[in-house]
């Protein structure tokens, strides 16, 4: 088995070996004389399409042409040679750079953006035409991961880092997680919550040691480090991952873009979806069953319902049943109003149920 | 020195106490045939007044009755009392309930609250009745601290943490962080900074060993586990703290609530201002003289600028002047703006010079 050092390195290597090559193909057509240009896969909704097999959005095989002959597309192809060379420094470095960063970076260069929203689409261009993520070239999202807990050794370059012994927030999933090996673990199972109130919940009542598990605080929508965390810790080490959320459209959706990916990554789903984690979290059944303290559905909480009905990563006979159970008690809950029955009531009962009827 | 253990448990016993007086005055005054009333510090505007000497917000002597013998004070009252033995549960068990869990705890009891709303204030009231902290009375926010990264041990039940050992996005700090012992360290001074995109970068610039200081990554505004932490390392440690945030209205009060409080929790700012700490983020002056990326301000940063120029709180001249001067340039930076300069900029030029400038 190779290290995770080793990984990395291969990693940084293909890298660098495909921003080089984007360069080299453009001078080669210089040198040819013919007009340089790019592919860049087009990443536009009728190119987004639900793949059954892996159970995850991909881009289809359409792609765009920008070409130097094109007046319109020439600042646009000098932006992503300009940000290839930059990210070819960062990845040969070993350093990272925010998105942020990297636009006011741009500042100080011959050609700019406009904005960052400029930049960011930059970036998502040299991701897809290059087959590889932005963490990959170095572009590094702004915020950190979840927060994990529970006994799981890690290796983040020379440091070996329980995660059952840094303190009652345990440990925090970096945005370079992809560099962080794991070493060893005595668990059996991974359980994520969407809050971090439920996160120091499930510590407080050892739920870790009940459920032999990693816990993991989402903090709300997951980051692509913690997408990245959960997919290996599935992949990598065979732990089954389940997802506790509030039962509403929102924590619903949170759980399935950590299942199925988005839409809009569709390029790089395939490392970010992790297919056969499963929603363990609040349902409309659950709100009936266990009399749950509940607020009304808003007239959002009803469209985003109907869209998720008719969305193809909730076509499963759960979903279709759930979602139309919530819009026929027209009622939501989250998971801490299970409080309604004592703080313990979640860990000692509520979750054993549902790993039972599992 | 007594431990930070002894430490948490004679609060503990001290909430206990306060927590049963607070039922014990109830009961004497039954069998004294007297209305039973409580004393609970005014936390209106006109009772909030900033201290010159302390530095900081606190309550004057205003306080207002409320009695049994009032019907519309009766509610509130009898909330308060089963809130208060809810509380003395949790300190007695070494528990804690966010306060979101603890409203929807009250869904169980024979009197409710309306909303979370309603319960959150009636925490204040306990709070500011007794004179103790919300955390003392095992009330936690929802949302951990700030991420600190460099060479401090702590202690945190039997584990002992050294943030410069849990990968590259630190230490979090938890809620319960009073029950924390600083068992010990190796830095001169702790730098705190708004982003958590500026924490990497001065992780990754090795700014804890070209400074020999602690990172602290804020992650906006501060949480109060964020402001005890602070205060703790400046007056149990002796360590000067600096706070770099970004250059516009809002960096400002990040770091002045740091410093000096906010108005809204008068009543607990002796235990989470620290009015040594010292602003060392980017300012007007330093937007002209680095000539930075700016933006323009909008109308809201004006207005909130305006407000700022006439708070106490801002009443030195170094703030009267940067206040005027941004005002006048009508431009606001991020501190991530540097890296126009090179990504390397922001640790190996600016903050030496800002440090020395001091």
């Amino acid at each position: 088995m190779t290290s995770r050092k080793e990984h990395a390195l291969k990693r940084r290597d293909l890298a660098v070996n495909k921003l080089t090559s984007l360069g080299d193909r453009i001078i080669d057509d210089v040198a040819k004389q013919t007009v340089p240009a790019i592919r860049v896969p087009s990443r536009g909704t009728s190119n987004i399409v639900y793949d059954e097999d892996r159970r995850y959005y991909v881009l289809g095989d359409r792609y765009g042409q920008r070409s130097l002959g094109n007046v319109k597309q020439i600042k646009k192809i000098g932006q992503m040679v300009y940000m290839a060379n930059f990210c070819k420094g960062l990845v040969q470095t070993g350093k990272t750079a925010t998105l942020r960063e990297m636009y006011y970076v741009s500042e100080g260069w011959d050609i700019d953006f406009g904005d960052q929203q400029e930049s960011n689409i930059v970036g998502e261009d040299l991701e897809v035409t290059l087959g590889i993520t932005r963490e990959d070239l170095g572009l590094m999202p702004e915020e950190d991961g979840a927060s994990v807990y529970g006994d799981i050794t890690l290796k983040d370059d020379d440091v070996e880092i329980n995660a059952m012994r840094m303190g009652k927030s345990g440990y925090t999933i970096s945005p370079t997680i992809d560099e962080v090996e794991l070493l060893d673990h005595n668990v059996e199972r991974v359980i994520a919550v969407e809050t971090m109130g439920m996160f120091h919940r499930m510590v407080q009542e050892n739920a870790y040691k009940k459920f032999n598990t990693l816990i993991v605080g989402l903090k709300g929508q997951a980051a692509r480090a913690t997408r990245r965390f959960l997919k290996r810790v599935n992949e990598e080490l065979g732990l089954p991952v389940y997802i506790c959320n509030d039962g509403d459209p929102w924590g619903f959706h949170i759980a399935m873009v950590i299942i199925s990916g988005s839409a809009k990554l569709a390029h790089v789903n395939h490392e970010l979806a992790t297919p056969n984690a499963k929603f363990l979290g609040v349902t409309a059944s659950d709100i009936v069953n266990y009399d749950l303290p509940t607020d009304p559905l808003k007239d959002i909480d009803v469209l985003r319902l109907k869209e998720l009905y008719k969305d193809p990563r909730y076509r499963d006979e759960f979903w279709k049943v759930e979602i139309k159970k919530m819009l026929k008690i027209g009622k939501k809950a989250e998971q801490q109003s299970f409080s309604k029955y004592g703080l313990e009531y979640v860990v000692d009962t509520y979750i054993p149920e549902k790993l039972d009827a599992l």
